[in-house]
């Protein structure tokens, strides 16, 4: 955790592989005095002695590189550049003012690693340049809440302090440390106890990270330490973790703390140390995905509850009436057989179960059911607004602005080219130089690329879809032919199972190509900044995988059966295959989404974030015993430093996955939620084991990442509203067209006699005339062919003996008409609700506004006060002034003057200061 | 425009009315002494000798009227409490620093002035108080677009060369005063070249009238100007106008020149010069009116162009095929009469014009122009928010903090009145006292008046609409029966034409009654401060007068004709009145739109704003000829000030109703486009008209109003987007359900034999036996009673020989299915496309922010140079002053480092402030 000289703090760490040219010992004066001088930078830094010696070091660098790069192998070339850029990259360091500390490269090839310490001068120079907000001495109390809602608050408190993380609070909750950007020139302010402390490792490592992204090597276009962790001049940069998160607790870390509370599965029924997390371990992006995910877990625990009341109390209430008349045995309802030649027809009666459990699901509760969750998808948005603008203020990240951002080295690489190219055709425009940037044109190829690529992939999607619906077909098909009787009896179970399954295979096999794609399109893109990188990355992700899963389960809700034709015109995929049937679509819709969502959430969220990191570090580790002799081996495992600890476990490459995971989930949630209730259940499930997984991921597995400020959660948010947008008209579609809520809703008050659902079945059902299909096509074993004359089928057509025969009937337009009619009026008012909601809801909890307004005045008091004391001082010691200066000549007085004019300045400068922050 | 030492300039007047106690002239030494003294104050201010008498006047002024109260007739008494508040008024006003001037009281009663002037000392503490952004000496150039939009650009601006007001332009467009608030400290910064100007006449008054609002006087609840003036102290309170409108050429005041390039019906055609209304003479807020005026204006015509080029051509096609068959005398289709017993049968070839003229609106491109529309809304929203933008750029508003405004004095009162009253309750509780605050329960009994009033008042409008729909259909009853022949053929003219003009009259007369009542309602509610008072008014006055405006409107386009019932079943109202039938449905909405908006704008907007304003003007001036003696006015008409002219003048009492207008205009525009195309040309005719007769009034009838600083247009922009978004789903509707567009399609495609309309208005009309016709209401006279077997009707309905005779058909269903499939349709792609609109389009123009960010970079700059010749100076003179004091004593020099730290602080305070800045 320290240098050797067990004083200074590890910062960051930059690991590399070396290669030294010990083939060849003898070709330079370079190696042999390299190794000794090496060996001796080891115990250097520019800290105090050393300085001299690094510069040294990297001024003979190159004349001896450039010497001996006739003799080298292209190999030992690269490596030799390699070499002369990290030092050139280290020099620049230290000229910036860190401190860094090497190993002795002492063995042929292997792992060496690059400590770097920021001293105060640089952090405070950074922290002043960042405007990282920084405690000040002053406290200021939070106002509570007075009254019943205290009281609540308290009981609250109690009543979840079991579940309550046992972290050390600050002493004192309710005061709050004033905090103000870090400025030198006022560090009378800040409570500084000790230098080395005052900035904690999070802020240490950032600053760092900051001041390496900038540092520029010789390269033009090698800017920062991406560019050469691209280039592989480096392995890897991180920072390290606070220490062990196992062993006993003779000392005590933040990283076992967290471990202990929070990263554990047994830690599961705990609330999350959301403070912890973000402020101290984790970038604060992270600490907004985790508050997102406790806000929706607490949630989701309500909806679980009221779906599972509703849904089960609406599901017995059903299960009475209209089924019983189907499952009525004397009802005989023969129905028209569900397949050419090779199926009987068939009694209605015998699909009862199916109708059973339909009816959980179906019934009239589930409206209300989707009006209550469309809601809930409104006020869980405006929930979110809320805690995230109440985390950011305890985080001091309100009025964070956006920093403009350095360009991506790619954006450079290519802009350097296309002045190249400008430069060889007019030379003589320097001024337009200046001004360069890539142009609409510039991008053309990759937007067309884009477009191109995507609307591909979405075909494909829709072809694996369609893939699966004709392997459905045919298989049902094919089985129907079985002699088996067992394997035809259970036709439809194989096939359903069976394609779900490929199904969640596909999409599994596809999100992780659309992943890479979406990647690959916007680097194509050549985006200027990290930030619209993301955003385009994230956007494109989303855009594919949100087809990718959802549209098969679209194309169960709204297409499937809807293309059947009617007996004796049916519509045939390819010849002999007709379209398949929708039997129970919701219950279907249901099995369809509980497989794909709990199968996506298992394996892709589980298993794979588990699994494949696993197999990775054993890749990895194998592969490095092959490479790397024994003996450095024993040399690390002697004595294994946090860097060496650190170094072996994965790179943090971004919370977008985690984000992505989470917004298909609310998918999942929001957008069926009419057609499977338990989605809210099955999320709470998946969160409350996905918190802790996620966490042990960061706490155990990865390397610390790098601290970043954020506000909101960006894109993520906008894609969340759009979500929850679309989910209203969805459901919408899912009560109206998909289930039976309509039908029987019409049944009961305009077509039933006695206004019971008495018939109801009857009245969906159409006759059909058995003469009337086509010649190949009757059953061919047919138990009752004899007695049937007409068979049934469900849809709204009129009956053999009308003059128009099966043509749709007037029932079905009017049922049709009521169905569109609901959608409407359930979109029209749903929305409504949400705005009214949206707008009841105010965005920034009254008490943090409060809060932030009386930040501002605390301010501008303690600013006020310090800055009096000041002028006092400096007016006494002007009246002194004036004073011996009174026989002074008329020159001098009017200097005195001005100067008396000037030092007025800091009171004004602190006014205006003062009148600036509020504005702020 | 000044004090009578002509140097002063007047910033603000008082006026009040006098009466003096001349009926008992000895009663006390006051009233002479009195009298003489008023003289002596006509020419006295505290700006230099004056100040002691006024407090002498102060003092001696209450023991005098203690003594004389017991003698006093109660309205003396009242007089004489008066001017007591007035004097310790105007003492209040002298101690914080303004000047005033005020008329001798020497007559026995009369009009008297106060007159109020800032000097240099209030103005500029005031400025640093309320942080008005000022110019400093830093110009900075304003960035261009390059390239093809800067000819664009020129072009443009070539060609509408004689459209622009030639308004003084500044000599730079190019360069932008770089503001800063306004800080005394730093007086250095800015551009001062006379400190009389540097203020304008709206900054120096806006002062004056910010410290009016706040001094108090001695009764505790008399809180600032406005209570006094709600009190009768003073009549009135306003700021001057810059000069005459009228006259020569002989001195140039911008009142003249807004009035010359601005107000004048002559100057229609030009652009308005939105920098000079806004910046000089008026409020910001007003400026805000008038730019989204010009900006509607300007996408006005555009689509006044697209409806007029659209409903035409879409007209003209549409004329020739669909009425074809119906204006053909052959197909004679027998109609069912439209009334029992007095109306015959007709044929339908006699509404032929009718049909042809509906056709000119009820085409396909209507569609098209419906969306058309909607896109342009959001397009509209977004356009404004980029040029509200702008502007708030220009008028260095940006940035720009909503200030904690005082509470209203209605509140403060309330407030009190509990206070006292809880403490006669419970006077041991001291320390609740100060977090006192009116609770939902003390506001119960309003918000219930409020809930019930809407309610009721919502009631009344809908019943006025059924009144309106009684008389129609009674009057065409009762002329039916007239013997007049031409009576009887008129009827329908008649009656739609009286009705709308009742409906005209109605809602005229209910809008001005629901101002009045949203005003008294919000009073009843008691919001805490003057900006929620407004908000929540307007949401009010706008939910009322909505309703109001459109509520026959949307009866006509929805529900009118939809409950006739069918011949043989009609739906009566009372007794014998059948429901009244709609024929040629979007042309009657049509009509009704056109009268009603033209109506409204005309008599409303222009009528009422020329007439009432003259006829007030014309009361009170008779009011005051019998009031006040002759000699008063030759007196006055000597010699008119500039106060007295204004005073004169209406007062201004706020931008509602102007903005209430553009909002229901934009309704109008928005809401029924599918039906009306021409509605935006007649709403661009009248802005037209309408900027012109604001402007008139604000330049010449209105006292100048207060200036007032705003970003943006607050509320009524969420009622704008909120009328856009309801637009979507009314203009759905008017085409699915009013139009023919539907069925008309349905026919082609679905029912027609050869895919022609051939025959689409036979297959819309039913048939009915007329032997079914109920006893009594065949027709009484008919001329071919004898050869009607069958008459028809429009609706889709089973014929007398179907076996469910006159059921809906099955037709009914289907098209009703496809009307409903076109809202959703409709809707979802309009949102859907607005949603795109809303995000492709960034809020803040690119130019702006780019601008803005370039600004805060040029303002650090600025200090930094001007902060760092001062510490230049500082540093030197410490080098000058270490030289000297090098031999003193020990406590000096430590004293001399303390000293040497503190100078440092400027730079300190420079760096913070300047890293402030960029936060901002």
């Amino acid at each position: 955790m320290h240098f050797r000289d067990s004083k200074r703090k590890v910062d960051y760490v930059l690991a590399y592989h070396y290669r030294k040219r010990l083939a060849r010992p003898p070709p330079g004066p370079g190696s042999p005095e390299r190794a000794r001088r090496s060996a001796s930078l080891a115990l250097v830094s520019n800290g105090g002695t050393g300085k001299g010696c690094v510069e040294d070091g990297g001024q003979r660098g190159p004349p001896g590189g450039g010497v001996e790069a006739m003799a080298l192998s292209p190999l030992d070339a690269l490596e030799e550049e390699k070499r002369l850029q990290r030092e050139e990259f280290e020099r620049n360091l230290v000229e910036a003012g860190l401190e860094i500390e090497k190993d002795p490269e002492n063995k042929s090839q292997g792992l060496s690693f690059v400590r770097i310490h920021a001293p105060w001068q640089v952090l405070s120079r950074e922290a002043e340049l960042l405007k990282i907000k920084m405690p000040t001495k002053k406290m200021y109390e939070i106002t509570e809440e007075g009254g019943i809602l205290k009281t609540l608050n308290e009981i609250w408190c109690k009543l979840t302090e079991p579940l309550q993380p046992q972290v050390p609070q600050q002493e004192n909750t309710k005061m709050k440390n004033l905090s103000y950007p870090f400025s030198r020139e006022k560090i009378y302010l800040y409570n500084i106890k000790d230098k080395d402390t005052f900035f904690d490792n999070a802020t240490r490592s950032r600053i760092v990270r900051e001041i390496l992204k900038r540092t520029s090597t010789k390269a033009r276009n090698s800017m920062g330490i991406s560019t050469l962790i691209a280039n592989n001049v480096y392995d890897a940069a991180y920072p390290l973790h606070d220490g062990h998160y196992e062993g006993q607790n003779d000392d005590m870390n933040e990283r076992k703390l967290l471990y202990r509370e929070w990263a554990r599965y047994g830690a599961f029924y705990k609330f999350q140390p959301i403070q912890l997390i973000s402020g101290k371990q984790l970038l604060h992006l992270g600490g907004y995905s985790f508050a997102y995910l406790s806000c929706k877990t607490a949630l989701d625990i309500l909806i679980s509850a009221e779906s599972a009341g509703c849904g089960r109390l609406g599901g017995i209430c059903a299960l009475v009436i209209p089924s019983k008349e189907m499952c009525d045995q004397r009802n005989a309802f023969t129905m028209c057989p569900l397949c050419d030649k090779f199926c009987d027809y068939w009694n209605l009666s015998s699909a009862c179960a199916t109708a059973r459990a339909s009816h959980l699901f179906d019934n009239p509760a589930t409206v209300f059911f989707s009006i209550f969750m469309a809601l809930w998808a409104t006020m869980f948005l405006e929930q979110w607004k809320r805690l995230q603008m109440r985390l950011s203020y305890f985080w001091d990240l309100t009025g964070l602005e956006e920093e403009e951002e350095h360009p991506r080295p790619e954006y450079e690489t290519k802009l350097l080219q296309k002045k190249l190219k400008n430069k060889t055709i007019t030379t003589d425009n320097p001024n337009e130089d200046e001004k360069e940037k890539l142009t609409c044109s510039d991008r053309m190829p990759g937007y067309a690329a884009n477009f191109g690529l995507i609307l591909f992939m979405i075909m494909l999607t829709f072809s694996a879809v369609f893939g699966v619906i004709v392997y459905r077909i045919t298989t049902a098909a094919a089985l129907s032919f079985s002699t088996n009787e067992t394997t035809r009896s259970n036709v439809r179970v194989t096939v359903t199972a069976t394609a779900v399954i490929i199904n969640l295979v596909v999409i599994l096999i596809l999100d992780e190509i659309y992943g890479a794609v979406a990647k690959w399109l916007t680097e194509i893109e050549i985006p200027k900044t990290e930030k619209t990188f993301e955003e385009r990355l994230i956007l494109k992700a989303f855009l594919l995988k949100f087809v990718n899963s959802y549209a098969p389960i679209f194309y169960v809700a709204f297409f499937k059966g809807r293309f059947v034709g009617r007996p004796g015109r049916y519509v045939y995929v390819f010849k002999g295959y007709r379209m398949e049937e929708a039997r129970g679509c919701l219950m279907e819709l249901c099995i369809q989404l509980s497989i794909i969502m709990l199968g996506k959430q298992l394996i892709q969220n589980n298993l794979f974030e588990i699994g494949i990191p696993k197999l990775k570090k054993l890749f990895r580790k194998l592969k490095d015993e092959r490479t790397e002799p024994k003996e450095v081996d024993t040399n690390q495992a002697k004595d294994p430093q946090q860097w060496d600890l650190d170094y072996t476990l994965e790179p943090f490459t971004g919370l977008t996955p985690e984000y992505m995971e989470m917004i298909i989930q609310f998918g999942f949630v929001t957008l069926f939620v009419a057609s499977f209730p338990l989605a809210p259940l099955f999320a709470l499930l998946n969160n409350v084991i996905e918190v802790r997984l996620d966490a042990k991921k960061f706490v155990t597995e990865l390397r610390r990442p790098d601290t970043v400020r954020a506000k909101d959660i960006g894109i993520w948010y906008d894609i969340l509203s759009g979500i929850g947008k679309l989910s209203v008209i969805i459901n919408a579609f899912v009560i109206a067209v998909t289930s039976d809520f309509i039908p029987r809703l019409m049944y009961q008050y305009a077509y039933s006699q006695n206004g019971t659902m008495h018939g109801f079945i009857n009245h969906t059902l159409s006759y059909f005339n058995v003469s009337h299909l086509k010649a190949g096509t009757e059953p061919e074993n047919s138990l009752f062919a004899q007695d049937v004359l007409f068979c049934r089928f469900k849809d709204y057509r009129e009956p053999p003996w009308s003059p128009n025969q099966y043509e749709f009937s007037k029932q079905y337009w009017a049922v049709l008409s009521a169905r569109l009619a609901f959608v409407i009026l359930f979109q029209n008012l749903v929305m409504f609700l949400s705005f009214l909601v949206d707008w009841m809801i105010p965005d920034i909890p009254k008490d943090i506004s409060q809060q932030i307004k009386k930040e501002k005045s605390v301010l501008v008091d303690f600013f006020l006060k310090e800055e009096h004391e000041k002028l006092k001082l400096i007016e006494s010691f002007m009246a002194r002034d004036k004073r011996k200066h009174k026989s002074g000549t008329k020159s001098r007085r009017s200097r005195a003057a001005s100067f008396s004019q000037s030092t007025r300045s800091p009171k004004g400068s602190f006014t205006s200061f003062s009148s600036q922050h509020t504005v702020v």
